[in-house]
């Protein structure tokens, strides 16, 4: 493929520098969702971690580099889950933090970030003018600017996730390989789904063919994507955009930077409206489609990881499983993980939205 | 120490027939949870894999003896998720799987254990009952009878999260490491607060002494209490029952096997009369205390995990929060781990127990 702005040399050194508490994070099938999805189901699970998000990956990056040999101060634009996660960094290193965050933001990540020492300035308005305020910021203190997807440490670092997939499909499931080894002795691969059934076994499900990602500013997308294609060609790219806040999807399918003029969705993640043209460059090497969903369905994934998964997660978090729900056609049969890449949720909203049903107990 | 019926090197060579989807659970700080809890708390998740809790790590064991030399029938009693993992481990070896429960046992994981292809007998009783007629079938079937806690494989598979533990502890938190070791070169250890403080950094939790682990059969307390009894002596072992269901705990207390006549706890999965002697002679090795903890703490500590750590647990999960709400003076100061053993819940029971609060978004 053509050259990204991304290095899988630098991804692989990026392991080096992240806590290893961000790192090797479960990947695991979720049955239990499968009857209502119609494929196999796979959790890359990011929230299990001290900022409960992906962000600490790429935020333990930049903080290792400026620590070594950068300025001590350090402001970014956030919508919470990246000033969470470069407040938790910095601290460790004895940076100074700034976060600019909108004060419409999820009161969870704010409070979350203020207890985590950082200094806090909200906004009057979205997340678009909070990164304007966080670059005048660095430029009148002469201080580092992190800018989300557009600084290459913050889409390494969450690349890192791309070569845990990949390392765990290569070494996928060694049971269920032993297994297919075992069937193997005794008859040619045709006959396997066969004898499965005679030993009343499920076909183990194959690798992964497909990886959802939540798409906001692009890291994520572009850091996986980045080594997906580098490394397991053959896997399926989907970014997955609310239809709330479509700008770099409707940019990555019209090949040019579209911006919006206001976004309306819950999921606050990734609800940008001005695409990086560089990282829009990336995301055109890498993705393999870009697809909008409906809140509805947003909520709809939530309530289905809470209830099948036992996972509260934040709305951003549930976009993988909401384009299943919009495309059961699509991924019918096949093997798909979803990137559960955030769990900051306001209690109050969180419960609304998942509320009005009961939590079933069984599929 | 005194020797247990356990094997720390056969504990490493689990490691090596235990699907990796098992192994290498998250384990984080939460300081969320702090300040409601007065003592540094770091999380050892063990519910984010295909069967929702600990229990896989033991019938990987298990199944994976059979599966090289045994019979390839077998049958246990459960709780639900023992079966459940069993039903898991069994399936992808080919082995013919019944489990016995309860009739009222959690429906949520009597469903999961049908789903996973597992035979499934209900008895009219409680789990004690479960227990003899899953003997009995063993008896007059001529197959395998898994005994939890008493079968070294659960509690050796299970010990696998003392090694786990062990070596977080060993490598713990680099980071914080470096940077105390920034801090030595520039003064002695006794200036390191006040550096810290100088900097605005907050002192770094010290490696964890003491680990909460809940109390059922016992073959996750005596796993992971040998394991940190041989390699890390100076951690507490605390032990977590029910008081509705406090039969290890007396019996610990005695030093002799007391049985209970009924239960009455919402753990279901910690809920047996009738300890089994060896068990308790291992558990009089390796715990340092057992306590007992009333039905308002562990509710209390779902909500807790569900507010503040974003995770949905089963009761018996909670163990460890309810012991330190019980007792904040004795962990005042202190970094605890707390062992989060499952998420196999039914929903309408779950809603009931923390739907009485809001999620409130702040600590």
């Amino acid at each position: 493929m053509q050259q990204t702005r991304l290095d899988t040399g630098r991804i692989r050194a990026a392991r080096r520098v992240i806590d290893p508490v961000f790192l090797g994070t479960p990947l695991y099938r979720c049955e239990a969702l499968e009857p209502g999805l119609g494929c196999a189901v796979s959790i890359k699970l990011e929230t299990a971690n001290p900022v409960r998000s992906f962000k600490g990956r790429g935020t333990e990056v930049v903080a290792s580099l400026l620590a070594e040999h950068g300025p001590r101060a350090v402001v970014c634009a956030s919508a919470g889950n990246l000033g969470q996660a470069l407040a938790w960094s910095g601290r460790g290193r004895g940076l100074d933090v700034t976060v600019v965050a909108s004060r419409f933001a999820t009161t969870a990540k704010l409070d979350r970030i203020r207890a985590l020492g950082a200094g806090l300035e909200l906004v009057d308005g979205d997340h678009e003018l909070a990164r304007e305020r966080a670059a005048a910021i660095a430029r009148y203190d002469g201080i580092r600017l992190v800018e989300d997807s557009l600084d290459l440490e913050t889409c390494e670092g969450a690349a890192t996730i791309g070569l845990e997939l990949v390392e765990a499909r290569e070494g996928a499931n060694p049971g269920a390989q032993a297994k297919r080894a075992d069937l193997t002795d005794q008859a040619d691969q045709a006959d396997q789904a066969q004898l499965a059934e005679q030993a009343q076994l499920p076909v183990p499900a194959p690798p992964f063919d497909a990886v959802l990602i939540a798409l906001g500013g692009g890291a994520l997308a572009t850091g996986v994507g980045h080594v997906l294609k580098a490394l397991a060609p053959g896997v399926e790219v989907i970014c997955v955009q609310p239809l709330g806040a479509p700008a770099l999807t409707r940019s990555w399918h019209e090949r040019r930077v579209v911006t919006t003029d206001s976004t309306d969705t819950i999921a606050d993640g990734v609800a940008g409206r001005c695409p990086i043209p560089a990282v829009l460059d990336d995301l055109l090497l890498v993705a393999d489609d870009a697809v909008l969903v409906q809140e509805a369905s947003i909520i709809a994934g939530m309530r289905m990881l809470l209830d099948h998964a036992g996972l509260v997660v934040e709305p951003s978090a549930a976009l993988g499983i909401a384009a299943i729900l919009e495309d059961r056609d699509r991924f019918a049969g096949r093997h798909v993980v979803t990137v559960v890449c955030g769990s900051n949720v306001d209690g109050d909203a969180y419960r609304r939205w998942v509320g009005a049903v009961a939590l079933p107990h069984s599929v």
